[in-house]
């Protein structure tokens, strides 16, 4: 694709249309926004533009596909596959400006807002009329909802809630050819042709850029407990999840966590409320919410049950706020500190909840056989792990060609067992050719037909999920 | 579109490929099949082809594709909008020789299924190991699980369970250049390209023929109480349903039904539980579903504090098998009993919950302005109201100008508040003038790219959904 090169006259226009206040080609912008939370990737804009609606977004998009100008639609920057990295150059579109609008509906219990809107600032304005919207990234303190609904974000409580997907009922989108529609209706039932709604999200602004959503959210209930059990066995742990889930306990929250991720954390935090004896191999944070305590209480005694059956260590009960805060800490801070200490970026395998005990093993074995170090944790009520390696002396290195033939087997297997690449950051740019690498041809081919249809000249986000 | 007329020579191929006994060109086969329960509705296919496998299907579909022979394909023929009509007569695929699988995942709680399987027979097998599929719609003892799925069927137990599009993981799609394959992965969480699940979802067989789906299923709840209640306003009873919803009672069903479709319906029932004074103008139909007696008897009791603020009459409480079977018999055949007193076909409107009170006032205003009767009932919880009309000479009869203006008319209100043409019963053919009239021409076109994306000649049950 051979994209148009931004000129001065192309800049006159979008001030015309923005105001120079919402245009910059300052090399401390461009250089910023370069880049995401994707280690060791940078590619630098042309310019960055400031829209505060819709309106103006169609304009700048009929112009850019008139121009054959590349657009690369920006939320909060937080992703973790490149998916907001203007590769092409050209326009880098924020949304951060277009973050006027959160219309609480407390009749329908829905929420209208506008997809520049934080993740964090729209519970906060839920949370006064007793309200959430379930959907918890561990970026929401800074990710937006349009960066949320793009990669079809998950989070811990989607074990028991869902992720983003499932909240939301309609969407205001400018298409490629700067056409403006809503996807569907406010409704919660819809059978009125074709799902655009859900085409949308999880398409990474590849097929449309989503500039308002009317989302479905909860009332909040009014208490959560929190356990924290440790495993001598990591099998043992993994076959616990399965159990505690087919006993119907509904949890919050089912997290997996090898002890070596632990240890790696606990290098850098020193209030961690639980000692672990040394024969500890893996562990589970399981949270519940309702509305009394007793009944989580309930929970809580038939969930001790179940684990009595594991060879297990204490199980730590964290039932004030400060103790909740210190084992959250651990499990939230676990990303950033492998990191800090060489691993690879987080891979965000998905797989069938039964195959996770095999995959955490195959992981094992094949990290081994590359000299790799690996650590295991994530989302395991949902069968979501996160896996990251760390090569003896390539650090923080996914892109080296050891790494990427160990992924490249990695996703083999979890294709053979019926699992795929992603289950909460999307494709984006670093996981397209382990798509392409597991899918068949006619696959592919009809992600390329969908995305040749709604922008032909492939100006929304070129590059990002699939080739074309 | 000109399509190719069925000749000897294609006859001769598809029994080639099916064998003699599964190719049909008998005369009491073409006309039943050529109707649904669509009224009024009859259009004769050529030919009838029963294949019992994907390969099968594919082998047909290229070849129709080559040969631009339209394939309408066809579920348990239980559809409402005439989506398994074959307009354009050519091949009508019938699915019902493929559903010779069920395999029950006790261990991820899914299900793998046939197309062709009803879902009745699915939900027995369910049964075994004490699970369910939620979605229920009425024809749920001889539709077609491939026929839930692409109308997105709901039912009453959606307002707490959800619609067919909820538990769909994974489809085996035949494409309509014959290429098969799976559009996800049999995970609950997908991040990983486009959305091609809930592409399919829906619609209606247009874009593919989905010939295999992985379900999400639950675990089947030990208890079910139904309560009913009468009402001397119909806008009181609308305002209890919001009231149980804001509560968070989460019923298992909430079913609305206006006193004069009661009235119809008990012309041609002797055995309902209930008498009614004179003064009742609507009925809501309340159930719960859970794990123990008490908690659904609390839920029982917190609702009736709830409904003494309203103007009722007495709650009824159905405890016995018996009473709760008379009591869902009136609902069930409600549909039936006002079809045979001349109703027009059930429209399936659905709006924001908060706005259902004044879409049946509007409904009944448009009904007294053209000298017409009305009956309002549906699945409240959602929002979604099934609505028919009775003209004054011309029965059963929605295609008249005087009934497709009102339909115009309503539709453009519905639209007005956020709503849509069908919550739980597809576009097929009898409603695409309505999405026309209340759609933009931006959102029209968005199809119909879709459609040419995937099936660029149109063979696939053509002139459903969108006119291409």
């Amino acid at each position: 694709m051979s994209y148009k090169v931004i000129s001065e006259q192309d800049i006159q226009f979008f001030s015309s249309i923005l105001g120079e206040q919402n245009v910059s080609v300052e090399e401390y912008d461009l250089e910023s926004f370069g880049k995401d939370q994707t280690e060791n990737l940078f590619f630098k804009p042309s310019i960055i533009l400031f829209p505060n609606s819709a309106e103006q977004i169609s304009t700048i998009v009929t112009y850019c596909n008139n121009q054959l100008i590349p657009i690369t639609p920006r939320s909060g920057g937080t992703g973790l596959a490149g998916g907001a990295l203007p590769i092409f150059s050209g326009v880098l579109l924020s949304l951060e400006k277009l973050n006027s609008t959160i219309e609480v509906d407390t009749k329908n219990v829905q929420v209208t807002v506008d997809s520049g809107v934080i993740n964090f600032i729209m519970q906060q304005k839920l949370a006064e009329f007793g309200l959430f919207f379930p959907p918890d990234p561990s970026s929401w303190q800074s990710s937006f909802i349009g960066g949320n609904i793009a990669t079809n974000a998950g989070g811990p409580r989607a074990v028991k809630y869902g992720v983003t997907s499932h909240y939301v009922l309609n969407l205001e989108v400018v298409l490629a050819n700067g056409d403006i529609i809503w996807t569907g209706a406010n409704t919660l039932k819809n059978s009125t042709g074709y799902n655009l709604t859900q085409l949308f999200v999880g398409s990474e602004g590849t097929l449309g850029i989503v500039t308002k959503a009317v989302l479905k959210v909860l009332p909040k209930p009014k208490e959560e407990i929190t356990l924290f059990v440790n495993f001598t066995s990591t099998q043992e742990a993994i076959e616990a999840v399965n159990s505690i889930i087919l006993e119907g306990l509904n949890p919050l929250v089912l997290e997996f966590m090898e002890k070596n991720a632990i240890d790696e954390a606990l290098k850098q935090i020193d209030d961690f409320p639980i000692r672990f004896e040394n024969d500890i191999q893996a562990c589970l944070l399981i949270s519940f919410d309702g509305n009394t305590l007793d009944s989580l209480m309930e929970k809580a005694a038939k969930t001790a049950e179940i684990l009595e059956q594991f060879s297990i260590g204490e199980i730590f009960l964290a039932d004030t706020e400060t103790d909740k805060e210190r084992i959250w800490k651990l499990r939230r801070r676990i990303a950033e500190i492998v990191k800090s200490n060489g691993y690879t970026i987080e891979e965000d395998t998905v797989v069938p909840r039964s195959e996770m005990a095999n995959l955490v093993d195959f992981v094992h074995h094949l990290a081994s056989k590359n000299n790799c170090k690996v650590v295991c944790y994530g989302h395991a009520g949902d069968g979501n792990l996160h896996i990251r390696f760390n090569h003896p002396t390539h650090k923080n290195s996914y892109q080296i060609p050891e790494i990427q033939s160990m992924l490249k087997e990695l996703f083999a297997y979890i294709h053979s067992v019926k699992g795929t690449v992603s289950g909460e950051h999307g494709i984006g740019l670093i996981q397209i050719d382990y798509l392409e690498h597991i899918q068949t041809q006619a696959y592919l081919q009809t992600l390329k037909n969908i995305k040749k249809a709604l922008d032909p000249n492939s100006i929304l986000n070129p590059g990002k999920i699939i080739h074309v």
